[in-house]
């Protein structure tokens, strides 16, 4: 910690200062320039100490170096982290897609969807059945029984079941159902939630917040790891700008930035980052070649009746030449990617 | 609604949609232009309906003519709301501060916040006894003897208390110690959340999420307001930027804007949009000047040793004089303040 | 300066940072901590000394400790400047009015304008004669002739005129007719044009740039100071954020942080912050109240006939109304402001 | 265009509306819903429409229903357009590929830089000779001496050359050396310059303005195709954001989505975009997968000593891994590149 006294800061407020650092457990290192005093502060407990050293007369900014997130960093475990889910994979050599439907609506539109994209080689099936909407007259979702569906279509196809949990009272619920619990984009910084996520063992996805930066995302995963779950699967939807032809903007960079800060694997979203199924091919491909460990796809058998999210989502035909497209760059990338598949 | 075609359409496409807008209930008039075809809509029932229309062929895009709020609309309702606060009220002639540490950190500092605030004409108290915080390594709150600590404040000095919920879980619990619950920014679209607070009586704090646009955060209101519980005042607290010399960016504009579109009472938080007491003063007066109802305000009696925010928090000693400024102002509003109270 | 070195770096690393360093002409202090090691660096050339070490092997980040812009410092002058107009000036007690239209349109109706606004207490007359104009279809504006207008305008009210230079080959003929040149936010790092209007002595009003921070607005302002014209007012005009109810959203909190920051003057223009002239009313208070040495209003005779910026003009009774509510609020911030003149 | 009017709008209001679009040029259909009441109209002058129908009494909002863009439009020209640059060309099967230093510097460093880019692939060389820089402090470029040496360097190489004009006295000047000018995203909207620029017959590369919407960008276009010259290529190169971690944030979306809205080639700038030659491979891999038609790549023979940008710029060996990189991927996307060449 860097500690930048004011211009005209008196020798009596450097020493408060260098007696606050101190108390807190640091040791101090006075440097003198033409223009300015600094102070450089290590070995102490950074823990609230920015703040209560800001407010001490003369100083002018505490510049923080260390990142604030531990378990999740790069520096704390230099290899990528594999995240199991049963017999399968995320962040290994086989690059995980995630698709199906934004809600589950009804036994046979998941199956078909289920089917579809397990048929072009799919091995996680998404689908919400509590859905968190902007609007309290948009469609809710299913609650328990989309669960049961969820899990009767993986029944029926084999197909690992992600999906999402929006609040702390249902996370055993839907625990009991998923492979996979989701933390959407609004609730990345619903800390009871990641608190409650963090106490049991199945893996999480984690989607960034709309306006999160990349640290603030890091730390809502640390909320998890250090809540006692370390299977933490990271996953990029876009974020808010002031661009109006997308609903959100990609970030990119945020894929190859957070596989240098942390270990922990990260998948692109090219469905809810657009909001609009045109784009989602040309960002599922920019996702993987940035070297994204999957992607989170949304396919509905019928995107025009589908009850949310219908514009951005691909028919299965659309996301079967999606996967040709996939394969040979997983290859390119150093990756894999499954193909085809038999469905019972 | 207007559905507009794509340059290439075909007749076949428009009978599509005409079709499709008489099954959602619209009755269609069309519109052909030199370049453009469009269809009006009007009557139908609008959930849904973009969505469902954006993907039939030939539609290039789909423009909702109706906000999509209706009960917090000023449309709903013209005359202001005014929220009654046991015998206080909020959108009255009479501007609210609500001031108070960010959290409730011991019976003495509560106090001591307490009776400055108070002394100095507030007549609400803030203060966090449940504690969202970026990091999980922070001061998380004292939880239910942090409620305690709240009402025994009132108790001494007839303040109103005003503090956040943060689980669905804890909103019983929290409703029975709270005069007004706050709903914060990191929770503005926790809708499990916002529909629980909707179902009890007690006034519920609304604060803009840090990324939300007005008309999401006037959603957000319609969730409260539609299960229940139409006692709902709004905060503006800043919004993310790309400018980084203050924390957030106090949106001012929000303050009329809001104003116009609904019927509820605003009130703006000059602490948490900038992070920095030396702003709170200007920005306060800023927001009165522009019509605010109210001013929330974290006020600590000694903010270098605060648990949390002490950057942006008064002391005592600054919040009298800040009250000194803003009582003229409010007359000038043609609004009123009280300045001074006695406290047992 | 403080270079942050790497978790793992080498001895040997350190010894290159601190080699290369020197040759800078910094004196250099290394402080190891537990876990990193930071090196202080004062007394050099700061001039690209940050991009040469960021690459050198081992250096995690750089943190620059001082601003980066000088002369326009509240560091070099304590005191805040006072900029001379002819007889008139800005900063001082008086609060700046400049009211007109957005274009110069044409002689009868820039005078209507003129007339209207010195009558209601403006004493500066804003339009433009050269328009930077999104579209290249719309109106571009009057070019030579528009400044005619402005002089002949200027001669019957005895108002000051401020109207924009886009083109460093037309500050000489802009400032031959103009008492104050703008740079418009467009313009903001148009840096041929900033170090043009450097050269030159009328005062130059520098808008903020939709996308600028504040350092990069003082760093612009630095570049006319440094051309040698220190007469410079900065102008806050709003920001773009995702927001959309709003053309941009006004940044009041810039207004008393510049004040911190720097020792120019600072006006607000809440015409062009909020594109909606329902707003301007509330926004200009709302300026004034964070502490604005002044305002710049659009007002159009006919704001419906408008060739440009329409909605977002004040009517003249419009604006006669506001400067009513302003004059109360500038003595309440110890200003004042000219509510009435006699016209010729 | 759509005027929607007011819930209380009078029919005589609604009589002016129609009156006003007769005025304009438009036929105008009314079209009466239970709740709000809108008029569509065609054919007429759209330039200022928008602006002086929403000012009449009674009209809510005024929505546009065509581009402002024009000539640029996919609509206007169905094919892509394919920019001849001499002997090559740019939006054709070859991706094109511009690298090179930030800034001329020397006659050895341009030099050693342009040999080691052709022999990695490289067809077009980049390097400024005029540098709008953030602080009047920093270089401000070797001025027409680097023109000369850009000159001097595509006769020893064959490389076609790049450079920035920033000042409309220059464009001449640039253009009699320069094989394509280029507009930095700081004077995306310098309309005087854009106008020069059309008037002459090189191509311009257009970069996007740091906080230019995509719209805002083809009208930027538009301006330089609507004063004579159509060879313009458009270049992504980030946008402003609030994430910190990045200079700026990569809109990969723009990339498949300007190939929808307009026929001009779209090239990517994975190093202004993050500012960081880590970042520099994944962003160019992921900027080729979203389609893009060519790169535009930083290089410098000794980074940690370039006069500015060495923090993002390549060492020619990472240049040549990359380019080994991206040939299977333009492969892949049924694109191609040329990987090594012979350099005289």
């Amino acid at each position: 910690m860097i500690v930048v006294m004011d211009l005209h800061s008196t020798e009596e407020q450097i020493k408060k200062v260098e007696e606050r650092l101190e108390e807190l457990g640091f040791s101090s290192h006075l440097i003198r320039g033409v223009e300015k005093i600094v102070i450089g502060a290590v070995g102490g407990n950074r823990e609230a100490a920015r703040e209560r050293l800001e407010l001490l007369p003369g100083v002018e900014k505490v510049v923080p170096v260390m990142a604030p997130y531990k378990i999740v960093s790069r520096e704390y475990q230099e290899h990528g982290s594999i995240v199991k889910v049963g017999e399968l994979s995320i962040g290994g050599e086989e690059i995980a897609v995630i698709a199906g439907p934004c809600a589950v609506e009804s036994r046979e539109t998941l199956l078909s969807a289920a089917q579809a994209v397990a048929r072009s080689g799919a091995r996680f099936l998404r689908g919400g059945a509590f859905k968190p909407r902007t609007s309290p007259y948009s469609f809710q979702g299913m609650r328990e029984e989309g669960l049961e569906i969820l899990a009767w279509a993986r029944e029926k196809t084999g197909l690992k079941i992600v999906t999402e949990v929006i609040n702390p009272q249902d996370v055993e619920l839907v625990a009991s159902y998923a492979d996979i619990l989701q933390i959407g984009a609004r609730n990345m910084q619903n800390f009871a939630l990641l608190k409650e996520v963090g106490r049991q063992e199945k893996p999480v996805l984690l989607k960034r917040g709309m306006s999160a930066t990349i640290e603030e995302w890091l730390m809502a995963a640390e909320y998890i790891a250090s809540s006692g779950n370390s299977n933490i699967i990271l996953c990029e939807r876009g974020i808010r700008t002031f661009e109006t032809y997308t609903r959100n903007t990609l970030d990119v960079s945020a894929v190859p930035l957070v596989k240098q800060l942390s270990h922990l694997p990260v998948l692109v979203d090219p469905s809810h980052s657009s909001g609009n199924w045109k784009l989602v091919a040309p960002l599922a491909l920019a996702g993987l070649a940035a070297g994204a460990d999957g992607l989170m796809i949304e396919v509905h058998p019928n995107p025009a009746s589908a009850l949310s999210d219908g514009p951005q989502s691909l028919t299965p035909a659309h996301f079967h030449e999606l996967m040709q497209k996939l394969a040979p760059l997983a290859q390119l990338m150093g990756r894999s990617l499954r193909q085809e598949a038999l469905v019972s």
